[in-house]
């Protein structure tokens, strides 16, 4: 494996996530350069020192790159996965930070043999987005998934967990269709659980005054994540729908049976009901 | 008015409500006792000056107040709400804090005339329960509902305001019924969201190893009501079981049509739809 200090490295698309990337990364590699539609970003990150180099167009990014980071939603990383063997004709490094993982890997995959391939997901992120609200730790101490293709050699391999433990994360290595089941769970859903409450209070704060005054932090963090990028998450329900879909037929039949037992009104039964979910919360904070 | 400076208070039950209200009284006051069954809890507040004297009898702690303050769990309220006419027959002024309004309201009109009471609820909180995790500026900026009930005068309501404000509290009258909906929809829906997405995904990391390390903020926000002490939520489960089981309705229709709308697969619907929760969200945070 070529050692991280001669790399040159090129990271498409410069928000929370690729920008976050670069500032952590940037001590560690020969060379930082990003690629950028937008030309206050590109301007902002030149003058903020975040990397070496700043352009817009991805041939020109990734002409001189030995590794290529893909930050961008999860349709444009297709795109780009697409045109890289007709940019790249001698391949290169590819890893990329999309948020689901089946289909990316499967065009990963079919790229030519001279490229080197890691699908990626870092665990990571906040509700605000942009260049503006990166940070260098953002990746500390998180999990960041990684995913074999028919394009990863144990020496891409090697490179993939050496960029990930130079920004200070933790690789953990899942199939492609694994990833993609288990954030339907702890990622998809939670969204579409907090977006679901949003949408029902909003609606009754539209008739009643009372409701934002009295909401509290209980009623902010359960709601946070209604506030992602509907950008962002188109993709990535385009990308995962099944899984989603059936994660969240799971959850109706837990609130049907809940409201069964409420309704019912033993008790006994109900107390067991709440003492086993603060039971399963302590798990979780041991665990985590 | 009697001046807050003149007041002996007495707040019972010294949790994370009580323990941070004495915290934050007793600067305004005269005198602030405690009553609390739990003796190295009494010895605590003793040992960091957060209260002047600390008992263990409900009978011991009201027999001189001028002012009790109610702080524990609602049904213990409710209990001690029906001792107070034997154990002060000369009445005071009664606040109580507990989660919801109906019932203790009741409780409170029915008592003596020489009594003076007000329904209260702070909006406010956290998962750490307990005098240890108390802090005096839990209240700052914070809705405080009230609740007028028939033992309220213009004097108590300005007694119960004072109180709210000299903690740094917003006082916000609400009937008790009004106060029992909104919290059903801002309180009690988040916490049987958070709590059944837990209980999800709990059964899923007991076969799954990868469903804690993968999980992120995202997922430990919007479950983090799952760790609310059942005990204090049996009693608010119990004392306002109808309105909770309709919100949870509203929310599994709501559900069911999001289901629906994703199994369809209309992008166009899709995206109008999460478009729709980012608004909503950005609303929120303007006004709140």
């Amino acid at each position: 494996m070529r050692p991280l200090k001669d790399l040159r490295v090129t990271v498409v698309g410069l928000g929370l996530m690729g920008g976050s990337l670069a500032l952590a990364l940037r001590p560690h590699v020969a060379h930082l350069m990003a690629v950028d539609v937008d030309a206050e970003t590109r301007q902002q990150a030149l003058a903020g020192d975040v990397v070496d180099e700043a352009v817009s167009s991805l041939a020109e990014g990734v002409r001189e790159a030995s590794a290529v980071i893909l930050a961008t939603p999860v349709h444009t990383i297709l795109e780009h996965v697409a045109d890289l063997s007709r940019l790249r004709p001698d391949g290169c490094f590819v890893l990329d930070l999309g948020s689901t993982k089946a289909q990316i890997c499967d065009a990963l995959s079919a790229l030519p043999s001279a490229f080197e391939a890691v699908g990626g997901h870092p665990m990571c992120g906040k509700e605000t987005a942009g260049l503006g609200a990166a940070e260098a730790d953002l990746y500390r101490d998180q999990t960041f998934v990684l995913c074999r293709t028919a394009r990863t050699t144990p020496a891409g391999e090697a490179l993939a967990v050496a960029l990930v433990k130079a920004i200070g994360a933790r690789p953990r290595f899942l199939a492609p269709d694994e990833h993609d089941e288990v954030v339907a769970l702890v990622s998809h859903l939670p969204y579409f659980v907090a977006a679901t409450l949003m949408e029902q209070a909003a609606a009754a704060a539209r008739e009643n005054e009372h409701v934002w005054p009295v909401s509290a932090s209980g009623f902010r963090d359960t709601s946070r994540l209604s506030g992602t990028s509907a950008g962002m998450l188109r993709d990535v329900v385009l990308t995962n729908r099944p899984a989603i879909v059936a994660q969240l037929r799971r959850y109706r039949d837990h609130l049907e049976d809940l409201v069964s037992l409420l309704a019912a009104g033993d008790e006994s039964e109900i107390e067991a009901w709440l003492a086993a979910r603060q039971r399963e919360y302590g798990v979780y904070r041991r665990e985590k």
